[in-house]
Order: C-alpha cells, then sequence, then structure tokens
C-alpha cells in the first residue's frame, strides 16, 4: 500500500535524460508584429522593400545640384538659379545631388542665395542605406526587443513567426476550488497552475490550463491524454507524491512511461517526468514552494533546450545570518531576504515551511547549494541569486525582530518613495542579536525588564559600546483574547495558547502573571507554544484554546474581544552608524508623518503620544 | 519663415521641470489575478482569509495524540490506540495534535504500530502559519512577480489595482502609410507609435495609437485635444521640428503652453514638452532613432516618476574601438556592438544614421556620454550599458569586415546553437585592421592583390608575427549589374556606381580595368562612391547609374541582370589564438555544414568547392 519513489535522480540526470528522450521542438505560431515584442523569431526575417527605396533629404532645407554651388563662399555668395526646398524625409528630386540645410541659405523674392558649396551626396540619404529588399532583419531564434518593433515595421513586416511551447496545466485534487472560493476545511485554492502559467508565459510559452480533475485513476488518464494531444510539453499538477491518492505516477506508466519519480532537489523531490505519445509530462509537488522550485529549476530550464531563451538570475556575493547544514546529494534552494547593511551585502535564509507561499513573496533572492554542499556556516559568502532588478535589492530596508502589523503599513508608506522594507518576524530577541550582529537596519523590540522599562536594558546588555537609538513606533496595548472576553484575571482554569519563549509578548505575561501573583501551572496550555499574534487570536477563534495574550490587531481581525491589560513600548533600536543612511532617514520619517498617525488611530490598540521620539539606547 | 528652437534645456532641467509642473498621478486599473504578473500595485493588498484556517496534516501519515505515543522506541514498538490516515494537506481532526510520517508506520489489521515517539505539534501546519485574515500581503507600488500570482490566489485574491499611466501616441504627418503598405516615393511607414507603444506598455503603461493626423494645424489641434482628454499623457509624434510643416509646437502652445522646445541630446534636440489641461504632451522627432532615445532616456524616466518601476540598464566596462568626439553641453547616446574577445569587453559605435533603424537593430549596448564629456578616444573604458541579457552579450561572435548576405545566414545558423553572430560592415581593409587590433573575432575579407591572390598578403603585411587562419566562406562572383545586360568590356560612356575605395570590390574593379586596359577616366561616375554592394543595385535600378561591380545576390535582390567578371576568395581572417573559443568553433563547424552548402547552391552566385577550407594566412 506505502509507495516509494523510484530511484532518486539528480537534475543533471534529468537534464541529460530529457536530451536523450525528446527531440524538444517548439511550436510555431504567427504573431501580429503589435504583440511581438519578447517572443522569439521561428525563422529569418527579411526587409520587404528597400529603405528608403529612393533618395531623400536628411535635413530641412534645399536640394541643389552640387556642381552649381562649387563657387559659393562667405565671400562669394551666388543665388541658384535652381533649387527646391526640402524637408526632412522629402524626396529629393531627380535633377539634384545634394542637400543644404536651411539654416544656411537665405530666400528673398522665390530664389536661394548660399555662401558655402555642397558636396555631392551631402545630407542626402540613398535609397538603400538602411536595409536594402530581401536583406535579413533578425535571424532565428532573436528575442524581439520591443524597440525592434519600429524597425520591423518600417521593412513591411505585419505578422512574425515566433515560437512558442503549448503548454497544457493539468490540475488534479477532489480538494481543489478555484481562486475566489473561500475553501472550506480540507479544501485548497488551485495556485499552482495560475503560478505555472504565469512564470511559463513570461519567457513565451503558450499555456492552457484544464478543468479540475477529480482524485480517479480514470479522470486524470482522460485528461492528462487530452492535454497530450492538444500540446508539446503537459503539466500535472500535484499527486506526484506518494500518498494514498497519488495517483500520477501509476497513470502516466499506463499511458506510456514514467522516466524519473524523484528528484534529488530540496524542495522538489516528489516530481515526475514521463512519456506519453513521445512527449513529455512533468508532474509537480503539491507544495506551492516546491511547485515554484521544479517550474524554477526544472521546467523553465527544459523550455531552454526548445529554443526559448530564459533570463539567467544575476548574482551577487552576499554574507549569510545563519548557518544551514544539507546532506550530500541533493541541490536545495533556499529562498531568502537580501539587502546591503552598510558596504556589506547580507542573505537571510527564510521559512523553510514548503506550504509558506509568504516566503515565496519576502525573498528578493535565494541561495541554490549544489548536491556536493554541505551547506554553510553564519558569516560565510555565498552566491545571491536575485529574484528582484538590483536597484530593488539595492533599496531593501531590512527590519528584523518583533512583528507588528503596523510594520507592514510602514512598508506600505516607504515603497513610493522608493524603499522596500523587508520584515522577518523573529521575535525581539532575535532582532536585537541581529542588530548585534549588524545584519539588519532596524529591530522592532519590546522587551520588558523587571522594573517596568523597555528596551534599553536588553540593547545595553547585548550591543555593549555600541551606539543605539531606540525610536518608538507606538505604545501598543497586549491583552487577553478569548471568545467570552475574560480578564487576565480569568485567565487559570482556562485552555491557554502561549507565545514562544524570548518573545516580548511571553515576558509580558510572565511580568504580569508574577506582578498579579499568578503561577502558571495553573494555566493549561502554557506549554502550548505559537509565534505570532495571530496565531494566537486563531487558536482561540478556532477553539483550541480558550484565551491567550496578544496585540489588538490580531484580536480585531478575527472579531474577538480584547480586554487590555497592559500597555507597552514597541520601539525600532537602530544603531546610530546607520543613522544617515537614506533608508532609515525615509523609515524615521515615515514613522513621524501624520498618514501614519492615522493609520495608528484607524487600527486602534495603540497609544501614539511618544511615536517617532528617538531616545538614547545606549550610554 | 525659419522657425528656431527655443533655449534649448538639459535633460536634468527637464526631469526637474516636469517635477515642478505636473502631478505625476498615475490612473489605476483593475486587472484579474491572471494578467497582474509584472503589474504595480496601486495600494496595498490583504489576504481574505487565514492559510490555512485550520490546523492541516504537512506529510501523508497518521494523525495521532501526541501523548499517546510518548512510550514508543525502536526497542519498544506500541500500537497505537486511535490515529487516522491523513494525506498532506488533510485537515486533522481536532482530537488528534501530531501527524507521524507514513514512512515510519507499520500497519496490519487496520491499526498502526509506531517505533518513535511524535512531539505535541509535530508535521501538523497550524492555521494562519502562512498569512491570517486581514494580514497585508504586499504593500503599494510593489511589482507583482510572476511567482506571486500562486500566493495571491491563495490568500482569495482575483482582481489586483495597479497603477498605470496612459498614454495616448498621435502620429502626425502626411506622407505616413500603415505597416504593412509598401511606401510609395515620399510616404514613411508609421513606426514611431508602433515601437512607443511596444517600449511604454513593456513597463506597464496602457498606450492608446491614434489614427494618423494630416498635417494641418487644426487636425493636429483635434488629435491632441481629444488624446488630452482620453489619457494622462500625449505624445505626439512627429512635426517636432523646424521644418515648414512642423506645426506641433505651435499647436500645443495654442492649446496649453510649450515649456521645452530642444532638450540637449543626441540624437533626440527636436523634442518638445508642453502642457494641455494640466497633462505632459511630449513632441518626439521623427527619426526613428531620436524617437527611440528620446523614449528610453527621457518618457520611461518620467514614467518612474508616476511609480512604475522602470529597469535600470546593466553596465559593463568595454574598451572602445573608436574615438568618439563631441561637443561639450549634450548628452549624447551612442548605439554600440559589443563583444568579448578573448578576456576583454570590446564596444563599437555603430553607423550615427539617425534614419537607419537596422542599428538599433545590430545594437546589444549603447553609449551615453554625458553633457560635460568631450568624447572618449579608442582604447578607453567606457560604461556599456547593455541592451540583452548579459549572456547574450557573452555569447557575440564579432564579425567586422566586407559584408555579404551569406554572412547573415551563418548568423541565422549559428542562433540556435546559443551564439549571436554580430556583423559589422567596414569593408575588408577595416575588418584586417580590426582583426590587427583584436576587436573582433574574425574579419571576412576579399582583397586582392596584383599578383591575383587573394588575402594572405594583407594579412602579413597588417598582421606580421601573428598566427592567423583563412577560412573560405566561398568563392563569390563579381559581376557587372545594369538594365540592359552589359558586359564588363561596354563600361567605357555608361553612368558607372563606384564602391568606396578600400572596399574588395573597389580594389577587383581596378584590377579587372587594368587588365582589360580600360581608363578609369572613360566611365562617368567611377567617382561616385557608394558602401554597400546593394546600394549600387539600388543605383542601377533607380535609373541613377547605367552600371555598376556587385556581387550576384545583390543584383538578384533587385531582379537586375548580371554579367559575371571574376570569382574571388571571400575569406575569414581569424587569429588563431580564438581557435578554440566556442564561438568561433561554432562559425566554422556552421561554415561547413551541408545545411551552408545549400544556402549558397539556393542563394546563387558562389561556387562552394573550397567552402570551410582553412588556410594558414600568417607565415
Amino acid at each position: 500500500m506505502v509507495k516509494r519513489y523510484l530511484q532518486v535522480r539528480t537534475l543533471d540526470d534529468v537534464f541529460a535524460l530529457l536530451g536523450r528522450e525528446f527531440s524538444c521542438t517548439p511550436s510555431v505560431i504567427s504573431v501580429p508584429l503589435e504583440n511581438a515584442a519578447g517572443r522569439v523569431t521561428a525563422g529569418p526575417i527579411f526587409a520587404k522593400y528597400s529603405v528608403p527605396e529612393i533618395h531623400l533629404s536628411a535635413m530641412d532645407g534645399i536640394a541643389v545640384v552640387s556642381a552649381e554651388t562649387k563657387e559659393a563662399s562667405e565671400q562669394h555668395p551666388i543665388k541658384l538659379p535652381r533649387a527646391a526646398r526640402v524637408n526632412t524625409g522629402n524626396v529629393v528630386p531627380p535633377e539634384y545631388d545634394a542637400v543644404i540645410m536651411i539654416e544656411d541659405v537665405w530666400e528673398a523674392d522665390g530664389t536661394y542665395t548660399i555662401r558655402k558649396s555642397a558636396s555631392p551626396w551631402q545630407h542626402v540619404r540613398p535609397a538603400g542605406e538602411d536595409l536594402a529588399e530581401s536583406e535579413m532583419v533578425m535571424p532565428s531564434r532573436h528575442r524581439i526587443r520591443p524597440h525592434e518593433i519600429g524597425g520591423l515595421a518600417t521593412y513591411g513586416i505585419t505578422e512574425v513567426n515566433v515560437i512558442t511551447v503549448r503548454i497544457g496545466l493539468v490540475p488534479t485534487g477532489s480538494e481543489l476550488v478555484a481562486a475566489g472560493t473561500r475553501p472550506m476545511p480540507g479544501q485548497v485554492v488551485e495556485s499552482n497552475t495560475l503560478m505555472a502559467k504565469a512564470m511559463l508565459e513570461e519567457v513565451g510559452a503558450t499555456c492552457t490550463r484544464y478543468p479540475f480533475v477529480e482524485d480517479t485513476p480514470e479522470k486524470i488518464r482522460d485528461a492528462i491524454q487530452k492535454a497530450c494531444c492538444e500540446n508539446d510539453l503537459v503539466i500535472v499538477s500535484a499527486g506526484s507524491s506518494a500518498g494514498t491518492k497519488d495517483y500520477t505516477a501509476d497513470v502516466i506508466a499506463g499511458l506510456g512511461e514514467v522516466l524519473v519519480h524523484g528528484i534529488a532537489t530540496k524542495p522538489g523531490k516528489p516530481a515526475i517526468i514521463g512519456r506519453v505519445d513521445k512527449k513529455p509530462v512533468i508532474g509537480l509537488p503539491g507544495y506551492p514552494l516546491s511547485a515554484l522550485t521544479v517550474i524554477r529549476e526544472l521546467v523553465l530550464p527544459v523550455l531552454k533546450t526548445y529554443g526559448i531563451p530564459v533570463p539567467r538570475y544575476r548574482i551577487l556575493k552576499a554574507q549569510v545570518t545563519t548557518a544551514l547544514a544539507k546532506e550530500i546529494g541533493s541541490d536545495e534552494f533556499v529562498a531568502c531576504t537580501l539587502g546591503k547593511v552598510g558596504s556589506r551585502w547580507v542573505i537571510s535564509p527564510q521559512s523553510k515551511g514548503a506550504g509558506v507561499q509568504m516566503s515565496a513573496i519576502r525573498s528578493n533572492a535565494y541561495i541554490r547549494l549544489p548536491r556536493e554542499s554541505e551547506g554553510f556556516n553564519a558569516g560565510d559568502l555565498v552566491d545571491a541569486r536575485l529574484l528582484v532588478p538590483v536597484e530593488e535589492a539595492e533599496s531593501a530596508l531590512l527590519i528584523t525582530g518583533s512583528h507588528d502589523p503596523v510594520i507592514d503599513y510602514l512598508a506600505d508608506l516607504l515603497r513610493p518613495k522608493g524603499v522596500s522594507l523587508i520584515s522577518t518576524h523573529v521575535g525581539s530577541m532575535g532582532g536585537i542579536l541581529a542588530l548585534r550582529k549588524n545584519e539588519c537596519h532596524a529591530a522592532p523590540t519590546h522587551l520588558l525588564t523587571d522594573d517596568g522599562t523597555y528596551n534599553s536594558a536588553y540593547v545595553k546588555k547585548y550591543l555593549p559600546g555600541t551606539d543605539v537609538d531606540l525610536i518608538c513606533v507606538a505604545q501598543r496595548q497586549q491583552g487577553v483574547v478569548s471568545r467570552d472576553g475574560f480578564l487576565f484575571a480569568d485567565l487559570p482554569g482556562r485552555m491557554f495558547v502561549n507565545r514562544q519563549k524570548g518573545s516580548g509578548t511571553r515576558m509580558l505575561l510572565d511580568y504580569e502573571l508574577k506582578k498579579a501573583g499568578i503561577d502558571p501551572a495553573s494555566i493549561p496550555g502554557y506549554e502550548r507554544e505559537v509565534t505570532t499574534h495571530i496565531a494566537v487570536a486563531l487558536a482561540v477563534k478556532s477553539g483550541e484554546a480558550d484565551a491567550g495574550l496578544c496585540v489588538y490587531s490580531a484580536a480585531k481581525a478575527l472579531n474577538l474581544p480584547f480586554i487590555p491589560v497592559a500597555s507597552e513600548r514597541y520601539e525600532l533600536a537602530i544603531r546610530r552608524e546607520h543613522a544617515a543612511d537614506p533608508r532609515v532617514m525615509a523609515l524615521i520619517e515615515a514613522i513621524r508623518s501624520p498618514q501614519f498617525k492615522t493609520i495608528l488611530e484607524q487600527l486602534g490598540g495603540y497609544e501614539t503620544p511618544e511615536t517617532g521620539i528617538i531616545r538614547d539606547g545606549s550610554h
């Protein structure tokens, strides 16, 4: 019953196999010139006629017979016996062989006087100067750049034969619902073939998404067969793993042959490569980041063998913030955030959950670890592959620490100023440690000391001798979230959901419990840890817990009662050495802006009198 | 009558003025998610619900109560009292709090045995793990990358508000005909607004091309007025210069205000910036390369001020092959070809004719000379701005010398092999000199010595001590082209059109005239020089000349009689140091290929017995 993968193959093996087993011939389609930018020519393109076909004036001026101008000079202006007024682009009448610029001509009573002779053919664009009839404008397999559309029109081209690969995308799974439908428990929005279509059509493939296919071998077989008839290559989304309903491999084997089941990549291992009707059929894993990896690292390179140019990712050397151990044998791909702190490029691996699509949205770079690699240590220089233009990476403002929704709103205020705020959620202490290693521009933190003060003590302890400023983003209310409006004093005996150790909220809870004389052991679920405010609220909403401690915005987002417990200083710790960094200056300006005050008021749960105040966090 | 430009303004002045005079607010449009890749968000996007909304299994396996697995070990396998089979993505039923992977489970008679304990919440994707309802998915002004379409679908987004700039493109000129119409003498195919549309829509503008407008002030005024009503910005193509029919500036002045007439750029000087209905109206010069420059250097940066991100060109340091003198005061832009010869990036300015659209197609880079620059000397290191991906520039094979159409066919054979052949037409001697300076990979040449031999003598003279191979591309027929089938002996007394001094064809002519005892002075038009075979044929076809000397392909292209005079060795001179360069090896392979032989036969005018033979050109 438990199915196992066939022998897992390396990516290099897979490419060699594809080259061996398939002809990889693209389809040819005709597109109107207006839609040809970015497409790749199927064959050479020839000029339909010469450009220009006849001599034209290259200037505004007069057409003359050069021999009749020979005697002209400053000392000896001459009146021309004949001449014709021509504008740029006008035909030079056959009796003339040169043009004199209008600036050098004096007109009176319909005759022209000149003070300079004209050499034969001056300022004349000779016939065929640009290109002659039947000459080649561009060769096969040329990616048409937008500015070339003009030249093609000039040379008489209105339709272009371009290459493409027709790709059939077959989404399988009884749990699928279409984008726009709120999924019921157990349902999933079909997003992988939408993503595949966007990624593959960007480079010039022609994708057809087929209707969702229920998880029965018969229906999957029919769908794959139809897609193979109508396309050059077929991608079957999901069902490629070894679960009880993973029929893709069996169906492909029934229709043709499974060549590969399991590739040595992480994520992306459960991919399948099969052959049906001489065409490649690729089974895509279901996890979004696995699917993304297989599209980027396997399918796009395969399109290259069809002649579709796929842009290479730009690579920068960057210092990695955390170690990553890996087993030899698999190529591993790590989504990351990249930014320049001072003069140093710093790169941080993101959450590794293959279902976390936000990490694909947050990441602006990735690291590829080849299969012979054993990983890297913190501080190593690695190749960062850019997923954004380099100027966007240069504008990244790295905010690492405790998360609050207002950070996202600051990102929204900063983006129009050309600053890309990227926040990494590692809790307040994680932020302080990142600041100590100078791996971020600012660390949001709300760390409470026993004496009831915020943040400074931690900065002093962990960054001794470093000049650090603390900028108050907001005084933030933390409180009890519940379905029944519990007070803090009601917590004993209720099923609780806690935040992870080291988080500011956990410290606040322990501080308030101590103050109130409540024993944590009296609170069931005290050991159950989640990592965000909203996860606390969700656990309460779903009934998994009765109460938790979180910020107001999280309770409000899920429409749950919220009883304030304490107000805390949510501050940004910033090394003073970065105070003049334009990104940091823009951040502080945004915090102090009236728009930001309005946002805080609208969100609720914040007190704003101290917002934007800078305190000396060092000493 | 002669209009002058207003004070010419620098590009920097123009940008400052635009920022001062216009609000530059983009339009907001809603696009379906499927079309959102590449677009820029108008506002922040929030998750419509949490993902996941309920705890899901992260693995194929069984859902268990973690507390009931505590005792399990290799030595002490336990049978679970309860468990539920779950596949990846299935809901974890509320009574369970962990998942054990199917690989670690033994099933028999419907019960499960395990050998390892499970920690609470292992392999469970907690509710809200990815994102929670109401959290921000992406901020304003974020360019949506194709792979993000999946995440957006998952978070419930089906429509996205994106920014754009609505641009009205108004082509003016009574001489205009639509692409696809062969222009009569004096007519021009309207290509500039087609090019503008492709270039501007690539970054996210929304362009409307209006019907062609005749050259009368009234019609131009009506068209501009309509376009201003319907768009955020209007571009009027042509009529921006100072010719007798250049009404654009006057019309704009009548409708609103001309802010700038003439910008200090080369090409591109006659551009206009005006204001009508508070909207910018830009007058584009008529020459294609001037229009291209104004779009790239002025309009695209203006779109940036509307919030549209415009990719920066990648810059490489390259050694320039020829000097360029320039006057201080203008920014100058030079279309170039760029390639790597040995380990050195080499860049060559292209033809400067503003009407030569082929130079925009041939160029893969450009040089920007700022207004304080006085130009550069040959050999200077300059900033090459790439117009192709860097990997395409790395694949460039630089062929510099005498041109023949077969070189274009070789380009066509090589492109599918990943080699971009770029040919620069400078004549045989120009090629030999480029080879001497090691600025190209191969120099096509057909230089005849008095003793009747080809090429070797010139290589020996100009590259003494350098190992050079000569590869025969073809034995090529040169002959007399005429409308009446003249023989070589018929030339005296006929109006002739000649090739430039230093060209192989000119040398062949002189050699054959001497052999036949014909005095050049007996041939009228001997002094009239054009620079290509096809220009010779065009001059004959148009009646400007009665005869010329050219290759068969040029006569054939224009359906003119051709009487062979001599067969010459058209060879590639290649430094032996590049013999192992994969691009050069691919070139030689292409010359020797059966496909190339077939092409030569089909084109006609070539003898092929020696094609691909390598001779030692050095000694």
